[in-house]
């Protein structure tokens, strides 16, 4: 096994995530501020047994794959800044192991199906993990929160900068 | 292509995580309940450039492999309940898509090392993705948060059930 074998981990879609967003241009930028956009989940049926209990949560975590996303740029200038920025210290989808994160709200499960509130995520997306938002785990009081802080952004939507779009 | 190898998507560590625990048994359950565990994140070389801006936040998002976990199990005993749940209602290692997200504080920066606090990852764990964390994106007050809600959990510290541990 050579070394480049032993490094390279191999992850397999769960389900695909159905959004009204079929182009970057025009999505929201974070689940926080699409509050009206709804979307579904569809879990592939193999994996529908692992959904038992998520009803109970009035918010999840969704992993997926930004599958439309241009490769890796360490320095980005972000939708809502116009200064340039280490790629880690934005939530920019052109990452080396593109994975986002969306906390979104869960509406309602039917069978395999999350119906979703408060989505950022395109059409078609494919769906990596989804977990519990448990406040205990995930919500911090944190007063520094770097270049962010000081932008009094009022983009709400993204752009075509970071896909690769036709 | 074959349909496996279409969605088959591949990842590849961009640094490595170094904590105080060797093993599962022991480790705290989430970065929350970590308080006094400090470790250093190792960001290979090629990466360190998209770290700039990231020392101005409190806190950071660590994507990682759980590279010590056991089989996909979509069916768990959480280690604070004795209840078998749904995998996909719990943040149980033994995930499909073993990708763990812990929210750890950042202590300070030097080159490509990030100190951090708060830790409950193990020892050697690869990184995958480093984003800063930002109250308006992931700072959520909810009210429901399912069969968590009910546990007057004692337990912070894992045991073996998820590991494969020698």
């Amino acid at each position: 096994m050579t070394n480049q074998e032993q490094n390279s981990l191999n992850i397999e879609p769960i389900g695909v995530i159905r959004s009204p967003f079929t182009k970057a241009t025009g999505t929201p930028i974070q689940s926080a501020v699409a509050k009206a956009a709804e979307g579904c989940v569809e879990v592939f049926s193999a994996f529908a047994q692992g959904l038992v209990d998520l009803d109970g949560f009035e918010r999840i975590w969704l992993l997926y794959w930004f599958h439309k996303a241009s490769i890796t740029q360490l320095k980005v200038k972000p939708y809502i800044d116009s200064t340039e920025r280490g790629l880690f210290a934005t939530r920019a989808p052109c990452r080396p192991n593109p994975i986002g994160i969306s906390a979104v709200r869960l509406l309602r499960i039917s069978g395999p199906r999350l119906y979703v509130a408060d989505i950022d995520i395109l059409d078609g997306t494919p769906l990596l993990d989804i977990k519990p938002y448990v406040p205990k785990f995930d919500h911090f009081k944190v007063k520094r929160f770097g270049w962010i802080q000081k932008i009094q952004a009022s983009t709400k939507q993204a752009d075509g900068r970071f896909y690769q779009e036709n």
